[in-house]
């Protein structure tokens, strides 16, 4: 095996070749030495051989700096001090050079690990430098090859049956956004049509923020349901208290979501019952609710809310209803979408007889924004929909490479594989420990797996002391959000360290 | 003088040295020759003589380019397709190679001017490159390297009295995170200190978006101001039905903002009683809204809303109200911060004794956020103010270079300078064509220069046609936006394009 040099870090010793089945596709690439050495990225690709971790964390350095950075920026969320210089793939390394195998990947927002080769060759393109230091007011000077950026990137991956997007910066204002487009559409609908002008009233009481300008309408969303936290995304947020105390909210309805219980062929009934009264519940709603809802919006796995699953049926029991009422379906993608499930888009896992009217995007993407496909979701007259940047071309254009990135390597396909193979070691573990990996779920769904634990932050806590970087979501869960990168030897590494917290703890 | 070789494009022919203001400090460039060959930029600090228009706007290619991007991005707003490899300067370039002198400036948020190169090389730098392909959650997962980066950059122009930051990505988020800031602020003193739990009624109905957890409270903002477009900003946005027609919006209350007389100096007493009445409609307003507000926001200038100005004395009075009544007073320097009001942030005009509570910022930093410097608006908990991204290191890396490059240029005082040399050109226009600059407003505040026109629409589409970009805000205004990089040469351009469009319009 070929041996090479990083620069500095911790774990040069322990460097290996990566997998064979990334170390073929490394082969082919083109990098020149010179680019190389001139670079202070490393060696695109190589990783360390497993986690290693030598102090504390926070360790010494990381303790200072970070009570320096506290000064003048918040901390007290502060998981890990970063060096991303020295994290590179599937692993990510502290302040004091601590080396974890990253499960969390900055909130499941990083798609192909750190210091990717074929993201950095992008990085270094006249096109990408050209979108960061000429960053366009997009709506109203968009660059010359926009429509190509959009083509080859965004909207080559655009979820079936919608083939326009509207861009955006991240999750929170992607479903604003959507949000704003579905209350217009339905407004238009209600006065008769895209050609119909507004009222006098509507004018003027619109300045008033009182209806029938401001209208009583709303957004339905889902009890545990997680999407973003600025005014109009947090109305429809119901995660925890912390993230709503004290902020002002429109009284907007939420349903049930249908929690199900595991394992799941163990009970089908309770579960088919769960999921056929949260959709009377839905249907209810949107039929009695004093302001009605112009969508519902929905996502595929309830994320920040504890990772809980609906069956495509389910899904499919939505889309029919929100048809029959007239109501727009909006798909939340922000942390399912590009490819963590095993398919691109989570939703791909339901087979919809009719596309979602909205799909959201962001985290994985590096940009944000929604897809649409009815044009009657643009909004009759410009600057309806419309904001000073209107997204980021840079953004898109990281995506783009991305999305390059993910095809050349077969990466949707490998996370179904791989995510295979760590949820059989899983249920493994879950035997050999019991109570320590309650209610498993995510089987079939990629590498986005989750399971419950009793004492789920000491879980989280002791699994860093191991050298493994992992989240929680909801009040008992630890969720797995591996990159897509993510192979059978980090699976194999990860169990092995989840092993470790469990003896531990049992 | 030297002649220098640009790539491509209509005005080579035309390219003259810089104003000698600027040559002198280009002259001290350090980029090597091979750097400059191996870019596909134009070369550092050129432009061309004059605009050069020489096809309809939008030309034939830019018809064709616009109707095939219409199919897939909303264009229905679009104003210039523009080819950004091309554009220098204070100069735009638009897709049939029309270089229009821009004083637009993407609506304001362009610094330097395009492929500035100070820009270009901090864009190259491995700290950016670092930033875009290595996206941290800044909340959890900071870069080792984030506390320097922002002391240096964000937080060395932070506004007097205010040392903290919280990062953002847009002016939408910024201000609302900020009003975020501002309820947590409130109702943790409402409860009595930060120290206080929560209770149990709060805990519960937050999660329903009831009161007291999602509390009954507001945001005071002034009649035609503009805060940006999302749920919360949007209500508190009050510039045109058309952004807020058909979106749900909180009852918040809002002031008349005292709308000046001009020229000022003939109308005194009126402008005096204007600006008491307002002052006593916001006290009346905090005393008696159903939804006491627990801040005003405020921008210096009413940028969105027509340019609508007011005295220090008046913002004086409204730091000593807000401040009477335990109200907190954010003021929104999104589109008038970073230098083109001649000072760095427009509120350094108004000789405060005690600085705004936080100021938001956005557009020309290129990075968004709120500075405050009261301790107690950290909220008590971490995780309240929270998101995935909570801004952009690479962004702020980017606004850490504009930062020097102000400093090292002397920017905003050059701004003031030559705001001052155009603010007299354009009295002269005023005196000539009598009825087409009216309210001319900004004397002493930079470039920020707007004046009224009663065919602004078409004053706009004319200018255009003698190669200036440049935009309109509220009913009637033409507002100059011009970058920091605009001297008086450029304003002796703009002046005469004015003049031309004035002349036809006569």
């Amino acid at each position: 095996m070929a041996s090479r040099v990083l620069r500095a870090g911790s774990f040069i010793a322990r460097t290996v070749p990566p997998p064979a089945s990334v170390a073929s596709v490394l082969s082919r690439r083109t990098f020149s030495v010179s680019a190389r050495m001139a670079s202070s990225f490393y060696e695109p690709g190589w990783e360390p051989e497993a986690p290693s971790v030598k102090t504390e964390i926070p360790g010494p350095k990381a303790k200072a700096a970070i009570a320096e950075l506290d000064q003048v920026f918040d901390t007290r969320s502060l998981n890990m001090l970063t060096d991303y210089q020295k994290s590179v793939g599937n692993y990510i390394v502290d302040a004091d050079g601590n080396v974890l195998l990253d499960v969390y990947a900055q909130i499941a927002s990083i798609p192909l690990g750190y210091n990717n080769p074929a993201l950095l060759k992008a990085a270094r393109s006249d096109e990408m430098i050209n979108g960061i230091i000429n960053r366009p007011a997009l709506g109203n000077f968009p660059p010359t090859d926009w429509a190509h950026v959009l083509k080859s990137g965004i909207l080559k991956v655009a979820p079936k049956g919608l083939n326009q997007v509207f861009t955006a910066m991240a999750g929170s204002d992607a479903n604003e956004t959507a949000y704003k487009a579905a209350f217009m559409y339905r407004r238009q609908r209600e006065r008769g049509g895209h050609h119909v002008e507004f009222t006098e009233e509507e004018l003027s009481s619109s300045m008033l923020n009182q209806a029938p300008g401001a209208p009583q309408l709303s957004i339905l969303s889902f009890k545990s349901g997680f999407h973003g936290r600025l005014f109009g995304s947090l109305s429809t947020t119901r995660s925890k208290p912390i993230h709503k105390l004290d902020i002002p909210a429109f009284d907007w309805p939420q349903a049930t979501f249908p929690l199900l219980q595991y394992p799941l062929a163990d009970h089908a009934a309770a579960n088919a019952a769960a999921e056929a009264a949260s959709l009377a519940e839905v249907e209810h709603l949107l039929l009695n609710h004093p302001l009605p809802p112009c969508a519902v919006v929905v996502e595929p796995i309830q994320s920040e809310g504890g990772d809980n699953h609906a069956s495509p049926a389910f899904f499919r029991g939505l889309r029919a209803l929100t048809r029959k009422h007239g109501v727009l379906l909006i798909v939340d993608e922000v942390q399912t979408g590009v490819g963590a499930t095993g398919r691109f888009w989570a939703h791909e896992h339901w087979d919809l007889p009719h596309p979602p009217d909205m799909v959201t995007f962001s985290k994985k993407a590096q940009t944000a924004g929604y897809y649409y496909g009815d044009p009657l979701l643009r909004p009759n007259k410009p600057y309806r929909q419309f904001n000073t940047w209107m997204g980021d071309p840079a953004r898109a254009i990281l995506f783009r490479a991305i999305v390059d990135e993910v095809e050349r390597l077969g990466l949707v396909e490998s996370t179904a594989r791989v995510g295979g193979y760590l949820y059989g070691k899983l249920e493994g573990l879950a035997g050999r420990y019991p109570g320590q990996f309650g209610n498993l779920r995510g089987k079939g769904m990629g590498t986005f797996i989750a399971f419950d634990h009793p004492k789920r932050d000491v879980f989280l806590a002791e699994a860093k002391k191991v050298g493994i970087n992992i989240g929680g979501s909801g009040q008992s869960a630890v969720r797995l959000r591996p990159m897509l990168i993510f192979q059978e030897k980090h699976a194999d590494l990860l169990v092995e360290g989840l092993e470790k917290v469990a003896k531990k703890l049992a």
